[in-house]
């Protein structure tokens, strides 16, 4: 607990604001010297339906407040979830925001962007005073929306917003006090598992190919050569060591060889590295675009956005799961950046 | 493209609005008689760092605006992805919002709801005419918030909000065009599958079973009495039609046995029904809590809130991928309801 308005910790009090999620907008507005301008607010809701108005709020210290201020017309922008990198460049300050994008113009000359959530073109109804920020209170003039994804700000970072289930909709049925639900992971992920491999494994029945062997020949398409060991170490747990007898298999069916010692880096202590044949890069590529062909009809039907999210939440139970699961392909982690208000 | 305000439909413009992820809150105050009042809101928003100032609006024909109006202090409590339920009850109309909460006292004698993300105690500093509502700016006196994952609202219905992955954070680095990288889904489920698996298979080890042994007799805990048609049925593409060959290895060591013919809803059509010994239930239940007690610590590193997202987006999942896979447990769906502004 943080009490007085005086002594509050400036940082304390921005983290108490960020749990409040909210998507992301940008706003922009014709300087009245016709340059573009806009920036990036997660300050925006709406307030009234009839009239139609909606409020942001824009600091006091912001170099685009004089435009504003003096706009009779400016636009909202409700930013979708690929549109990240759109918010990062409206948060900076800086001349050249609107370089390069492809711009529409809408009521008042006021520059829209495209590919948004949804765009509210607005007149200025009112200016409020609001300690170190101005409340612009515009009367929507028109608006547009389509289906995308929303992006999101939580906790000072972006984050996802994913469908919620329905309160109380999955009535357990064991018969059993203390048994396995549908809710328990390793049953979400090992049924999602061997579904969804059931439909990859068709296409490997026409090629001919063992699980296994579709597994190392795989990871051989990740670096140019592998030793046994390698295999070993980046499938853990996946092919239990059985890396050898699958590549046994490959080399005699002339879809991998061993390496010439100078382009496999693994060097006696692995044991011998091998690579695929041109014949084996054939037969992985084409394996491979039909199981990316099965996920992408999978995460179709899954609903727009819901496919990163669940990817990144499988990454990081990776990651908690087994630190070193990053064998094959490794991963990096970096900071984030912040929507101004 | 909806043009002209007069001519807005009105459901058209709600859902442009509900495209703006937010939070939801829920705005507390004191009445003049002394009873507490309180209503769901998502129309917050934070305006002023110095002086510390927060907005929310509330409707012109709201029942509870007359109280909001003469208080002098009201509160803010940012909801936490748990409190559904809290959020659809201030969400209704009606007088007994409180009971049976249990509530702190506030600034004010402002009723404080408990298990919040983060909570507001302000002081009215203006109301401010938004056309069919009223904004009402607060002055934070006090405030206090915890790490909870947030109670989020989209597109008219209740949203998980999830951390999302930096922008360009993972280099791919296979050197063939065209081959997997680690965001392919199967790989992601198969290897979260395998090493999850492989944490509870020692658990399995040190009770003697088989994988498939510990499939058909987690099974069996979900009804009374399966035949092998039935385990072969909900067990699709996990056992693949092992059934058989694992009930016979249970019954071998007395932790299975058939059912009496009037305890199996099977019959004849699926061969015999099998249950669970005596043995078998507390074989189950033991390995059954040690998997979930594996599961516990994954989860509970995956990070608060993540883990009913996750699983929410699997079970989706499984409904794109096979919707026959309820076929042992069976989930439903329902509406939603919609926070009040």
């Amino acid at each position: 607990m943080t009490s007085g308005s005086d002594s509050f910790d400036a940082g304390e009090f921005r983290k108490a604001l960020g749990s409040f999620a909210t998507g992301v907008t940008i706003i922009t507005t014709r300087g009245a010297d016709g340059a573009p301008v806009g920036l990036t607010a997660n300050s925006f809701n709406s307030v009234s339906l009839n009239p139609p108005l909606v409020l942001w709020s824009l600091a006091n210290t912001s170099m685009s407040l004089a435009a504003f201020r003096a706009a009779p017309y400016w636009a909202v922008h409700v930013l979708a979830t690929d549109q990240e990198e759109l918010s990062a460049r409206f948060a900076r300050r800086g001349e050249s925001k609107f370089a390069g994008l492809d711009v529409e113009t809408g009521i008042g000359e006021v520059p829209l962007l495209k590919g948004c959530s949804a765009r509210f073109q607005c007149r200025t109804a009112f200016q409020y005073e609001g300690g170190d920020h101005v409340i612009f209170l515009g009367e929507v003039l028109t608006f547009d929306r389509n289906e995308a994804a929303p992006l999101v700000f939580h906790g000072g970072r972006y984050a996802h917003a994913t469908r919620r289930d329905p309160l109380g909709a999955k009535p357990r049925s064991a018969f059993l006090e203390g048994s396995f639900g549908d809710d328990f992971l390793g049953y979400l992920l090992g049924r999602s598992h061997y579904r969804m491999f059931a439909q990859i494994r068709r296409h490997l029945e026409e090629a001919h190919l063992s699980d296994q062997e579709f597994y190392v020949l795989s990871a051989l398409t990740l670096k140019r050569a592998m030793s046994v060991r390698d295999l070993d170490a980046g499938m853990a747990g996946v092919l239990d060591e059985n890396s050898h007898r699958a590549i046994q298999s490959l080399v005699r069916h002339g879809l991998a060889r061993e390496a010439a010692p100078e382009a496999g880096a693994a060097g006696a202590a692995g044991g011998p590295a091998y690579e695929l044949t041109e014949a084996g890069r054939e037969a992985a590529l084409r394996v491979i675009a039909a199981a990316k062909a099965v996920e992408s009809r999978m995460l179709e039907r899954l609903g727009a956005g819901e496919a990163p999210v669940l990817k990144s939440l499988l990454n990081r139970l990776l990651g908690v799961i087994d630190p070193e699961a990053g064998a094959l392909w490794g991963a990096a982690d970096a900071g984030t950046k912040e929507p101004t208000a």
